[in-house]
């Protein structure tokens, strides 16, 4: 039994060694000789500030890009503006490959979500990259750029606005880009590049940069990478995303703040008014109650489903990372919860709460909620559905503030504001290519890799499909517990030397057989 | 008819004229001398800051308030400390009248609520008092400080943190005696002054001053001087106020923030559950539905139910005014709404609202309760009222932070902070001396003076009647439409220069016959 269980084992260490491509080795090998040049480098670029509303910043995010490829020899780098002049250009450059009879294009987007300063962890700030021995929540310290040719631990992590969602993906693309080129390794197929500064401001001029840019960016498959890799750690490819759009709500109290104590009782209070209006949304068991919310949905293809089936389980070990007992929707596992369309409130206020809190009846009370969406779901009408759930709760609807005129009429007013959003998409899982993207990334790890039908999480990918007909895959990189789009976003190194040989792995798959 | 006509206006004239008394007109005559000095004098007290985290704010206003008293030639003047050392003492002085045989102190507060610079008006900050030429929320425009000798409207207003609650109360005790001492006017009654420092903060160390300084502070009645008048514009006298408590509550999330797209419709979401577990707490028609919230509520006297009888209805001129259609207990009119116990939401939060809005799912959401209290209610009592309903809902309470292992057992937590807090309290309308002070406030007017059984607002009138058994009865100065505890709080000169005169009059109240 022993014998047989040794053989077992070594039989194992020889299957993983195989099981990982010698191209992939190669640039792994090129990897550990850049380490510390191309950490400098992401700092760096981690501290150029890219929120939406900084222009400025988003601006120098664009020349730092067409700096980071020109000096790894990518060819015709540019800026692609639309026309109607969007705040951030996308940047463009590409590698053409004599001979080739493949185009892949690959996808990242530089600009963050916005910054809250005063949430972030003591000692940490948005735009000031810093390295940590690991986790900060779980009590790692922060540790100076290493010196010259000592040691990095792959567990260490980078904290920044960005560094994982995602100039990750930039900086992973290029790293790519650089390995294959430098390592002599042979590329198939002509790459692109492709990185936008607009996602999360909704993407708005995306569409626009399609079609006047519709010839440059032909491409056979467009390789998207954001978000972060499966749960359980194992690398993943994903074939869709969720659609996107936001409602936000403000109801109505008092024209001026009033004293609680000689008014309450009295006045409507709209923070109350906010409370029930959400609460009626969602039923106990997280249902949204809104009518028709889910009547639109597409059911899963048979694909899908087989693909949900063979995930790795994760909900027991998220809930134990997450300190959190029950599901929202209670028993529905975290994969099949992302198959349908959600709403959630992103956050809420009413006056102050904490030091600032003062004894009045304020004046008024917010919402933003986030609407997620599935195919079937068209996001204007899903939008809708929640203006008409507002008016069915008794109030007069209105997209301005509320004149007096209103106000001496209706006893319940809410200013609705419908952001601009995007449906969701979803590639076949099919397709020949899907299969060989994930051909291509399982020959970078010994494990299974995890092929996801759509993330829970939004990027435009209808916008791919509408203006250039092309078919998108997502190849994340990202650690999970990355604190995305919140105070505290960070990147573990390792996943970023991973995601490197996973996005090169991509570059040199081979073209179809005609 | 027209002489008759004409005869009943010349009478009411006449009768108008009669209705102020000598006393009054001469404290006018000498305001009309001194108001640019007040004025002056006025806005420097309101530039000092006020909040009680300013420790060192709060005591240059106390040291202020005594140059203020010393130059009036009020006696005895000096800080009157608790023995645990309170963050802002009391400022105390006398004028000693040979052979008084009645003492009235006079009292008002000189600490101001929180203020959130970013709430207030353009051109406003809470500690840079403005001159306005009216309401600026109707458009008044703001004026330069007046050159001396031109005309000081009596519809200006000032902008401050403190302008109306309650620096105008100590400005305006310290202006009356002023105005008696050099207009020759004869005091009968010893008059004694108490400035509190921390009435906003809960009056935390009112009980142990009064105890330690109980004969010092020795009295027939306690004038308060704190409030609005009433919304008709009347001037008004009040016999208690309401007690006043908070219950803070946060309920929580994940224990990261996450993206709303990853772990949408599987996270439980804070927002939600507090919008829920507040819905809870009041049904549709503002009736709280806390168990046994309404249970200990004294019923009125006969005298206070011919008082709100007898009160001007405001309720049409309120709505009006705050843009209302409907009370938060529909039929229910403001007089007698506070005549109950309240519960209000002063504030909350989960995630932003907003520029500053992400895409997550937030750790947490906290609300701020104000309970206010009638005669019958425990304050204890009543915030436990709400514990349990938090309780009831299936919530795990706690008062700390929750652990790691209280989250791994309990689906819903309530970190519940509950704050010092106080009983309410009423002085009888029966009493002699409540008569007197309703003559005194009623000579200087030729309008009804409203005689208000409670106010709305809260003060730490028990601690009087606990500490030092001691008779208080509140005189009111500021207007209604103050902006109290809010941004853009204000004072319209025309309540000062009124205030002044009842204020005089209430310190010349003859002595009881024995």
């Amino acid at each position: 039994m022993k014998g047989f269980l040794l053989s077992a084992a070594m039989l194992l260490v020889f299957f993983s060694a195989q099981s990982q491509s010698p191209e992939t080795l190669m640039v792994r090998a090129f990897r550990q000789q850049k380490e510390h040049a191309w950490l400098e480098e992401y700092l760096s670029f981690l501290s150029v500030p890219n929120t939406a509303t900084d222009t400025l910043g988003l601006k120098k995010n664009a020349a730092l890009i067409m700096q980071m490829m020109t000096k790894r020899g990518i060819n015709n780098v540019q800026l692609l503006y639309p026309a109607t002049a969007g705040k951030a250009p996308s940047v463009y450059g590409e590698v053409m490959v004599p001979g080739a009879t493949q185009t892949l294009i690959f996808y990242a987007h530089y600009d963050g979500q916005p910054v809250d300063s005063t949430q972030w962890a003591k000692g940490l700030k948005p735009f000031v990259p810093k390295l940590v021995k690991g986790a900060l929540e779980k009590g790692a310290a922060m540790t100076a750029f290493p010196a010259n040719l000592s040691n990095i631990d792959p567990d260490w992590r980078i904290y920044a606005r960005g560094a994982s969602d995602d100039k990750a993906g930039v900086m992973a693309i290029l790293c790519a880009y650089e390995a294959i080129s430098r390592s002599g390794l042979a590329l198939h197929s002509n790459i692109k590049f492709f990185f936008e500064g607009e996602e999360e401001a909704g993407s708005a001029h995306l569409g626009e940069i399609f079609q006047q840019y519709k010839s440059l960016l032909r491409s056979d498959l467009w390789v998207i990478c954001d978000g972060p890799v499966h749960q359980s750690g194992k690398k993943a490819v994903l074939f869709g995303a969720r659609g996107d759009a936001h409602v936000e709500i403000t109801v109505y109290g008092p024209a001026r703040p009033l004293h609680s104590g000689h008014y309450g009782n009295w006045a409507p209070n709209p923070g109350l008014l906010l409370a029930k209006l959400l609460s009626s949304m969602k039923d106990e068991n997280g249902k949204v109650t809104i009518k028709g919310f889910y009547d639109d949905t597409k059911p899963l293809t048979d694909a899908e489903k087989k693909a949900l089936a063979a995930m790795p389980p994760v909900d027991a070990q998220m809930k134990e990372e997450l300190k959190i007992v029950n599901e929202e929707m209670p028993g529905i596992a975290l994969a099949d919860a992302i198959m349908l369309p959600s709403l959630n409130i992103n956050g809420m206020q009413s006056g102050n709460v904490g030091p600032k809190a003062s004894n009045v009846i304020p004046v008024s009370a917010s919402a933003v909620l986030d609407l997620r969406l599935v195919p079937g779901n068209d996001y204007k009408l899903q939008q809708q559905k929640v203006v008409n759930h507002v008016k069915d709760q008794g109030y007069h609807v209105t997209d301005e503030e509320p004149t007096d005129a209103e106000r001496k009429i209706f006893p319940k007013i809410a200013k609705i504001k419908l952001s601009e959003g995007y449906n969701a998409q979803r590639t076949p899982l099919s397709l020949p290519v899907a299969q060989s993207v994930i051909a291509a990334v399982q020959s970078t790890t010994n494990e299974q890799v995890v092929a996801i039908p759509t993330m829970g999480g939004s990027l435009p990918l209808f916008l791919f499909d509408k203006y250039l007909n092309a078919v998108t895959i997502t190849v994340p990189i990202a650690n999970h517990d990355n604190n995305q789009h919140a105070e505290n976003e960070n990147i573990r190194l390792r996943n970023l030397w991973n995601g490197i040989e996973s996005l090169a792995a991509v570059m040199l798959i081979p073209p179809p057989v005609k």
